[in-house]
């Protein structure tokens, strides 16, 4: 096992680059184009706050996928963990993230987990708040507070982009709404949604929420504990079974460690009571993954000992 | 948290039986009737060879989909990680596990992991042996270096009763033939999956089980490495994604501890670097899960902080 | 077999009757309630436009899926088979009207046929106007042209109606826009397919539309041919096997002759060279189609051998 | 609309020929190679029993899927219409022929048709005989009667290949015999739907069983009717909505003529009260359908006037 050091993450970052030439860039964002292929950062914050980065840890890109953790943590916050199950539910699906048919084909029209589109709309409309954008001042100040960052903020031009782009999301919510799986209303949680993908973050804003599932809920500087440890389990543990989309199991093998991605190629990893990663690698594979950045992730675990199904790091403390 | 003491167990025994109620005994088991109903019984054996027992722990019962842990161990053993994942992928699934659409669905028909029944039919296809008696013969040797339990026998009646009820695994055999992904004799691996659900055991050897997963691979009293640890890890990462059927994201987040489990109301766990559980309860409800046995499990997560995806146990360290 | 007279008609009707019960009235139409249930009226036209009618001929229904071939014809007028049949297909699908996952199970997200939901919003997106009101009176002065009925009105209740119940549809046809199938603008689609549905007919007015099918597009009086007839071939065929929702097959066989029929209770047969029968029978089965109607459809085809697939009506001719 | 005369078949084979280069020859048939992918014949039988033929109408190939219509005639004769659409359905299905997932999709596991695989064998089970080869020897012995030709044959080599690629029949088979659909034995129902399929004919043998459908029911030259008309009444419109696999909603509007084809290339039309036509043509597309044979039966109907949702023939009469 190596040791986390800056010079080590320097090095990582240029044995994963290479895998970047596999992937492609999702030009659905505005201002992405070719020349963000390349791109491979990784902000690194252990339990006692030390951070490392490496590479091109100051990009900014927008949340995409990796703000289903987030709706999901206030979500539970706002109602619990029965509440938000009804809605949704927490199992794996071996397919697409924006699968429809899985809707149609059970019984139960719920979306399997909050990490697949339909989910994430289920999971959005509940969230509190007087008007749409009062729900999303909310989600943001979860954020910033998360993240103890005050200057995130929303990109109005991805928001655009998401929304007229969002045929297929609209789709999925109303079939929810013919189900009656989505009671509220459909444009307001497609709204909100759209504007939850759009905030923009880098690196180190990762690895803060990344951190903070690994802490169990606690506000980075303060201490204070923003939420119970027990939701916080709950989101750690469908990361894990869900959230590299329909390549979490690979993950789960290959990484053994609870991960969030978003097909801006940003990548939230959360090792419980270690550390909290962050990674941002624009060119994806064909399910949604940085293929830089997961590659990264990858041997970060192998490296680093942070497989969650591994004994090295136990064995070691023996 | 609690600490584990026989007489904990005995309670916690107490309070997860009431649960069996809501399940059924699998009737297509030979010699099993509506008597084994309120059967519950539990073992855990910690890495220091500690042994915990409580409630009907010297019943037997067939391993059933348990051994679909121990194939997945042998053929990594015969063949390596890249050879079995060729033919069986490591993604969950969202469906029954006997479910055959996902076969057809898919650009390649590999089963989505070695979970489920089609998955587990191509593993076995894979281990080595020159007759289906001489690869019979490794498994069940190998099965009893695990638990150092050399009594360890097949069930001739389970078997028979296996085969005779086998259509709908054939019908997945043959459909995996049909499109190559299956290369070797069908009726071969058919029946040495049969022989492998109808092995009898008792909770100590399920525990012994979950303990070799947990320890990485050592025998129980030679500490000699049966198998390389990255083995077990994989197969600890496919059993918290798909081992509890497709209830394996419920049980991630309620439990957190990776898990296998069979029709006969088997359960085996695993908490690296921790601990094996073998529990049985043979009231299964209609995904496949011993009900009591379940609930035990949720409740043994609970109390002894064995969630993988909690950080008591570190704060507790810290 | 029987001759056709107003008599045989009226016994027709009692016989057909008592299947009423097996059914249920759509409650989702305004004004729609239990009272319709027994209500069975049929009109049939002969080529010689002899008219005979029998029990509640003179009510009103929407036409609801019924329209889904009036649209066809039009789509087919304004553009050729070829083009038609770019955006959606003519095989007949064995899944529910308003099934979503055909859409995103094949290569092509084409719909199956124009006889399903997601089918006859991507031709009602084909027909040409400057405006949905343009679009939508062209298609209703073409309807008033076929039944010569001035008089033709749509319910705005309704229409209404349509709209406030039209999640699922909204989902096909915003899945279908996600995929590239619908180009146009979505609502708009939408909102003339809702008007079209809610055109109210009387048998009469049906019997009309199966005549012109049954000639081969002549105007009733003026015999000026309003579309070609091997457009008309095209439009029977469809019918014959998807008009009656997924119970088309049910119907080629017991009945035999080319059939749509709508959730209202409401059916068009159009036998080539001989007659239009029109059905109203507002009790639904599962599957969509008139209890009382399909009986008597059922009926009919066997008293006065209208069965496309017999040779009754060949051998006594010759 | 032209004259049928040998002179005209022969030119319509001539303008057929072309769309052989687009399909391929099934290799998985014995003695079946590319020199075949040319060969296009056809004969023609009218109600009075001329027989009009061209091409290469003397070639023999297997029945391959043609047989599924004489199985489906024998089960009807056996147990009449109830008894054998209990164990299969009527509906035309959206998908392959081989298709599995449709038996796990719906309710009920019955197949959707007899005129796929599934539906097939489980109508193969119903037919009645102390042993295969004795049910077989009936099949034989009634398609004999039906084509009056004594010499009928079935092809050892075709069966036995049948038989050795016969891992997608049988996986659809066992399924069904997971489900109870199929109770009998299976290997004896897939044996008897091996043989069928393998029974060798010409052009004139599959329009001899094109025009006992068109006569409804009655034997060459005796004139005996040997099963009644309704039916082959049932038969017919089968053929109609499901007869050329998933292409059959196309023939439907296209050639507008109860079909059913085989994967050797060969077609057999039945034109109620008309005429029989036999058809080979070993080229086929990705969907089963010969291609020059699907394009000669196409200028056959519009020819000769044989769409029966067309009215030219009925327009010309009067």
């Amino acid at each position: 096992m190596k040791e986390l050091t800056e010079q080590y993450l320097m090095e990582a970052i240029e044995d994963s680059k290479p895998f970047a030439s596999s992937g492609n860039v999702n030009m659905n964002i505005p201002n992405t184009d070719e020349t963000l292929k390349d791109l491979l950062g990784v902000t690194i914050i252990t339990m006692d706050q030390e951070c490392y980065c490496a590479g091109d840890y100051m990009e900014c890109v927008p949340m995409q996928s990796t703000s289903k953790i987030i709706g999901l943590m206030l979500a539970l916050q706002d109602f619990g963990k029965d509440r938000v199950f009804q809605a949704v539910g927490m199992e794996p699906m071996g397919d697409f993230f924006n699968s429809i048919s899985q809707l149609e084909s059970y019984d139960t029209s719920k979306p399997f987990n909050p990490m697949i589109n339909a989910g994430a709309i289920a999971v959005a409309a509940l969230i509190k708040g007087q008007s749409v954008e009062k729900r999303f001042e909310r989600y943001l100040n979860f954020l910033k507070k998360i993240t103890s960052h005050e200057e995130l903020w929303m990109s109005e031009e991805v928001y655009e982009a998401e929304k007229a782009n969002g045929a297929r999301n609209r789709s999925l919510a109303y079939f929810m709404q013919s189900t009656g799986t989505l009671v509220t209303d459909v444009e307001e949680a497609l709204d909100l949604y759209f504007r939850m993908n759009a905030v923009m973050m880098n690196c180190e804003d990762f690895a803060r929420v990344g951190l903070f599932l690994a802490r169990g809920g606690r506000a980075p500087h303060t201490e204070e504990r923003l939420i119970p440890p027990h939701h916080l389990r709950t989101v750690k543990a469908i990361m894990m079974t869900s959230g590299m989309y329909n390549s979490s199991g690979h993950y789960a093998v290959e990484a053994g460690i609870p991960c969030k991605s978003g097909v801006s190629g940003s990548i939230i990893g959360a090792i419980p009571g270690r550390m909290g990663i962050g990674v941002i690698g624009p060119a994806i594979d064909e399910k949604g993954n940085s293929t830089a950045g997961g590659a990264l992730i990858k041997k970060l675990s192998q490296d680093l000992g942070l497989n969650m199904f591994g004994i090295e790091n136990i064995e070691k403390e023996r």
